[in-house]
């Protein structure tokens, strides 16, 4: 009874999933960041410590942007069909040298996109837009205006300037400008050491024996493997009892280990309760949040424990994973100091099916994306409770607002992809 | 001239992307795959290359699903506020073990959520539902339907069934599945090799003094990072000189040892040219599109060569990111065998900027995303030339379809959104 009472009041006021994850947040110390120096080419999906400097101009020389004729620009003023310029063709720029070529009034150099404009020649006419007459003189037709089909020298970026700034996540397209300007080596954060306490007398470890009673702990390599894509560095500490001295052991080994610990109990009250009073065990502030308004995951614990963050996720798989989406991966980013909080992509789909929801909770539903007649659709993926293997049969989550008591089929929803 | 009259005919045909990409696979032979066997957990983006068995059914025990008392559902039949049954409790389920609970008609167990239901117990009470009597009675006011709150042995998924079929990615949720049935290594598709030449006198190696007339190589590396994100083996075999001898004898080097050859040259003319002919040496039937009706990127190269895919990319860093995108990553799944294409996610945002583009042609145009007044929007990044700097300053890129003469501002647009 007692259970129950603390049950119901546990619940009275459910807190809105981004209300509750931007309590947390602001009641957090600042991050302290470490770093380390990586190759450049080993650092898709770090994060940037300090800003990256351009050691020098990009291109460092005139380069033309066309294959065909550099010239002063001035020697094409007035040239029509009519009224051809003649100039002589004094040489050709080869790829990759400094060529030293310089040209005079009345002369042209042959040149190929990529090569190095002369330094007195400002513009470059294109090929296509000239006439060889014999082997050395070049007949103009147009007139070309100066710095045309050229890229001036740092036109792409200047020297000494600011080419990443710290808190940026790399992507592929930054190893690209990194390796431009001939930066082998960046400093990056050090990832967040993230722990993940799995606890329940039924929970067992995964390739034992699976006897009658038992089930294998999913979530520590669900959440493990999800950490790592976030850019954290999971810390797996394995299964506790239902043993509330044996989990405080545990979780203060991992609160004195990490930077962060998450906790994965079971789905029934004394469980949760357990990990509750260990959370609480923990440091002060302690437990913030106890229970979102939020389906699956309402009985999700948010904590500031000694000034780490301290998070319980509900037992089952499906309220894992949609909870640690929202809390766990913006809490790697904030650990981080990752600048920029991006939209994440979606595919559009129309609702094959109605889906039901209570109005004034978020509601997350596994689909199965498919094509029928080039329409995209997305059904939702039914089960009658939230197993592992309904999430392997979809294609992604969809969100239900809180303000809509449900989808009608042939709503557009927005599908966020699992990965 | 001969260069030019080439480059005339060359671009007379040019083909549509995807019917460019489709016409390169349809001739390419079914890809031979061959596999090993890797631990689950580090399974992450790899393609399994048989399906996967469950070895025994989930839940293996017949489990509650809710925290309350388990019992004989008939015993509740005729239950109401004015009628009420009374049960005696006859002990407690403890989680994780294999109880041996009997329970006669007349008799519940109290049961967590997850908790092993007595074998002749067909549903079980929530415990909101109820009330105690003293400490050995239970209380009910309402009639229980069999099933209810249960989740019957094998609900989940039956014994021997395909729970993961060939030729499917691993997500984080299928790393989940496979813990959840006790499959600890699994039989990936080997990585396919994908070989990465860059040529052009004027690309040199990053990292060493950057002379006037050079610039860094950024494609082999740019090239690398998107080829392991898409699953593939980057294998950079360096930079060639634009001598045909010196690039035949390296591309026939990479043609044998990879599975396919990605060639990323300078964007002249003769430079484009070496590079075609390079390919063409490598075996039958060779170049099938040389040009692709798509901005930026039109010089691709698509070649059959002994059955191996061999594709040569502009060479500036924005074509080479765009063609990678439309070319490389789907070849790299038809080399892996993966079953299904999805559509790439996206970001809708609204278009602050007018872009103009040419009917008939495909562009891809780099945006930078941001929020303003609560609306997303995407602003276009103009640049003179296809700087990688400029998809350094950028978010994403937006597609305009062959039939826009262009898009306007205000526009809806989707960012594919960098990673």
């Amino acid at each position: 009874m007692d259970q129950l009472i603390k049950y119901m009041t546990d619940f009275l006021d459910l807190v809105p999933p981004q209300e509750a994850l931007r309590s947390l947040i602001s009641n957090l110390p600042d991050p302290i960041f470490s770093d380390s120096l990586i190759p450049s080419v080993d650092s898709i999906g770090r994060v940037v410590s300090s800003d990256i400097i351009s050691p020098y101009c990009l291109p460092n020389f005139q380069r033309s942007s066309v294959d065909g004729y550099a010239l002063l620009s001035k020697d094409t003023f007035g040239a029509s069909d009519n009224m051809p310029t003649y100039l002589e063709i004094a040489g050709e720029v080869h790829m990759g040298k400094d060529n030293n070529l310089a040209i005079l009034s009345g002369q042209t150099v042959l040149i190929h996109t990529g090569g190095m404009v002369p330094a007195n020649a400002d513009a470059v006419i294109m090929i296509e837009d000239t006439q060889l007459v014999g082997n050395f003189e070049l007949e103009i037709r147009k007139a070309i205006a100066p710095g045309e089909n050229l890229i001036a020298k740092g036109e792409e970026i200047g020297s000494s300037v600011t080419v990443i700034t710290a808190g940026t996540s790399i992507r592929s397209v930054e190893i690209g400008g990194l390796m431009a300007i001939g930066i082998m080596e960046i400093p990056v954060r050090t990832k967040p050491r993230i722990g993940i306490i799995s606890s329940g007398d039924e929970i067992i470890l995964p390739g034992s024996t699976l006897s009658i009673g038992k089930i294998n702990d999913v979530n520590s390599y669900l959440l493990a493997s999800l950490i790592s894509k976030w850019g954290g560095e999971p810390v797996i500490f394995g299964i506790v009892q239902d043993n509330l001295q044996e989990l405080i052991s545990v979780a203060r080994n991992a609160h004195e280990n990490c930077d962060m610990v998450v906790f994965t109990a079971g789905s029934s009250v004394s469980q949760r309760d357990v990990t509750s009073q260990a959370i609480s065990s923990l440091g002060k502030p302690g437990v913030l949040v106890h229970g979102v308004n939020l389906r699956p995951g309402k009985p999700t614990i948010l904590a500031n424990c000694s000034g780490k963050p301290v998070i319980g996720l509900p037992g089952n798989p499906v309220s894992a994973y949609v909870t640690a989406n929202l809390f766990v991966a913006p809490l790697i980013k904030y650990l981080l100091g990752v600048k920029e909080e991006y939209k994440l992509p979606t595919v559009r789909a129309i609702l094959s099916l109605n889906i039901p929801s209570q109005a004034g909770r978020e509601d997350w539903v596994p689909v199965k994306f498919n094509t029928s007649n080039n329409e995209k659709m997305a059904t939702p993926v039914f089960a009658k409770s939230n197993f592992i293997f309904s999430l392997v049969g979809a294609d992604g989550l969809i969100r239900i607002e809180p303000d809509q008591t449900g989808l009608e089929a042939g709503n557009v929803v927005e599908i966020f992809m699992f990965e």
